[in-house]
């Protein structure tokens, strides 16, 4: 017999079926036990006269009777008939599954991870993040972006050779890539235009913060034939947008029991775009003191800044100064066509127009200190015919915690790395 | 003015355009010249009484008149009007670009990746497998399995510890993962049951063959509730049916290309499933020697009986003996509840139902000489309840490989890794 699942269960009533799945909670009340089962699709009581015994997390197939019951979780639950016991799980459970997850500080929701999330509303948040990748891939592939998959093992830094993460490869020592940067502006001048990647990036930095990981997903996305780093911003905004429509469209659920929603697109459009030295001055004024960088208390300020002046917490930053950009940023006077976007206090986007002229770009490594011998590939893509292009990476785990409003971007991970954390 | 795409030029018959592209070609006739301009979508003809100078691969925009030309190709051709050069190119072109790829041997074409990839057909292998990868997803997602993202760095190996690249990490040593195996499995137990996960797989492995890399991108599937690898085996010839049938939907155009067919799904559905006796009787009889193993010759034999015997290429050998398969593969007697998928000669799948049962997973371990205490998170997801599962991994450069036909699997990877190649 095929097996039903839970959330499907009032669709069967006075019908004999099967079900398997989690035992989730056991309540025992005089001569009958309620046992609570859960499977991926949510949660179904079942009712035993003589149940045998079960610890909590055992996996078990059952067979029983639907009947109505108001008062039931979905408004059925099964009469129990036969119960097999598929796994039986030991009784020290270090932690509980079943209850609100909020009582449980970081390092107890990480040291426990395989077990905490086994939590419906923990997990909820990996359906969510499934179906952002699913939507922002989408969403892609109907503006003609080609998917890529580049190496992570590079043999050089991009940015200068600080925050990497060394790898014994064979006889020599490479480099975990900390993002997809060369590759992706390889593929826009080899004539795919238009590329995103869904990979890894790694940062080898110190940071003990709630908004860093040492190993993330970044979704990168580079585009050819653009003007101005404005491009960029708009296609952000159709892409944020899209994401957040599909959400709404298919995970009310989830954002229900986060107590959260997202920006419509129409909000979403009218995030603001400032530059660098004006957003400085909204923080500096909004805080009373002169701010010179954009810090996280800045960040947030900002945000708040948005949401009162444009009514979404989403604000874009650009013309930062070429100091604080990467080297291949496109210059404008003594500012580059870079931006960042901030969205509800946290900056979860980096781009810009890149440098697609190869003069520039070796005058640009020599001002930065970096020596164009050694980037030899990187130029050769420069050397043979670049169209103007530039490109973006949103955080992926940033955009999940924002969304959902979670503490900490850790929770944002399934196994998350951080200094001290390499497993499980 | 809006950008008109090469392979949309003889919709705008006797009209003014603008276009951009590659300069592809440039063939002088006495007083005209010929520019073939290349562009994502394909190559068109633009014809010129006095152009300006220009290199090869030198990024161009160009406006003009669309007028019929039966020769050119598209059956249209641009009257040239202006040309204005955005990236003008370097003459000393290292590689030929716009002849055909199958002149350079595999070490030119890698050294030089950043340039070959912008011959149409070798880039069209990566327009194929970006549409491989939303092939697979899409399919996944319909049998409402999640995508997962699991850490790429390990504390210690899944299958023993050969084979690992070694990572510093900060104060200490971890490994790059060799496939996404514990997470996939703990994804299983705690909960979601259904996951697929689209990531890297390292193997510091010596190989120097057209089969192996050391970096790839493996497509992770794993499924809770099955009863034998048989249910495995069925999903996926769904998945392979589904992507092969995608494909002659959408890239008729690169298999004519590349001369190459897929199956169809009645003849995927055909597949012969024989166990790993049967497999090794047949090569035996049909090679006229003793077989012990399958061996890269011994897979092709076994690919050419399949197609005689039941019309297609691919043929799935199952009950592999225990010594052959890593610890957590289900026992059954002598035999293990395993399986390949052997496909155009080679092995593109390896899979099996794994131990969900705690005690016999810490009785395995040790016959494998591993220490249970060493992997106690792994252990920790069935200590506490894990319904039956398995799951399997198809190497997607392989994959691509065998479709298009390809001599080397490096020709199936972007920026391969091998023991010598970290670059480009």
């Amino acid at each position: 017999m095929d097996r039903v699942y839970m959330s499907k269960i009032h669709e069967h009533i006075d019908e004999e079926i099967e079900c398997a799945g989690w035992v989730h909670r056991i309540r025992s009340l005089g001569k009958i036990t309620f046992l609570l089962i859960r499977d991926r699709s949510g949660i179904a009581q079942t009712v035993w006269d003589d149940p045998p015994e079960l610890t909590l997390e055992s996996v078990v197939r059952i067979s029983g009777r639907v009947v109505k019951n108001e008062k039931a979780p979905g408004g059925a639950e099964v009469q129990g008939k036969t119960l097999r016991i598929l796994s039986k799980a030991a009784p020290d459970l270090p932690v509980p599954i079943n209850q609100e997850p909020d009582k449980l500080n970081i390092d107890a929701l990480l040291d426990n991870r395989m077990l905490t999330l086994r939590n419906p509303k923990i997990r909820s948040i990996f359906y969510l993040q499934s179906d952002i990748l699913a939507y922002f891939a989408e969403y892609m592939r109907s503006r003609d972006f080609t998917e890529i998959k580049s190496s992570k093992l590079i043999g050089s830094g991009s940015e200068g050779g600080t925050g990497l993460f060394e790898v014994e490869y064979f006889d020599r020592k490479v480099y975990l890539a900390q993002s997809p940067q060369l590759y992706k502006q390889a593929m826009v001048a080899n004539g795919m235009e238009r590329v995103f990647e869904i990979g890894a990036a790694y940062r080898a930095e110190k940071h003990e913060t709630p908004r860093h990981l040492n190993e993330y997903i970044s979704l990168d996305i580079e585009m050819g034939f653009i003007e101005t780093d404005h491009d960029l911003m708009d296609l952000e905004v159709g892409i944020l947008s899209h994401i957040f429509s599909r959400i709404r469209e298919n995970n009310q659920a989830i954002l229900d029991e986060w107590k959260t929603d997202v920006p419509s697109p129409a909000e979403m459009a009218a995030a603001p775009r400032i530059s660098h030295d004006e957003a400085k001055k909204i923080i500096s004024d909004r805080l009373g003191k002169r701010v010179f960088d954009l810090n996280p208390e800045g960040e947030r300020e900002l945000s708040t800044w948005a949401m009162e002046e444009a009514g979404v917490e989403a604000v874009f930053v650009h013309s930062f100064p070429r100091k604080k950009r990467p080297f291949y940023t496109y210059p404008l006077d003594r500012k580059t066509m870079s931006f960042d976007l901030i969205f509800r206090g946290l900056e979860i986007t980096s781009g810009g127009r890149r440098i697609n002229e190869y003069d520039m770009l070796v005058e640009n490594m020599k001002r930065f200190g970096l020596e164009p011998e050694q980037m030899s590939d990187y130029l050769q893509v420069f050397r043979y015919g670049c169209p103007p292009h530039g490109g973006f990476a949103i955080g992926l785990e940033r955009l999940t915690q924002k969304i959902l409003g979670l503490a900490n971007i850790k929770e944002a991970s399934l196994f998350p790395r951080d200094r001290k954390r390499v497993s499980p």
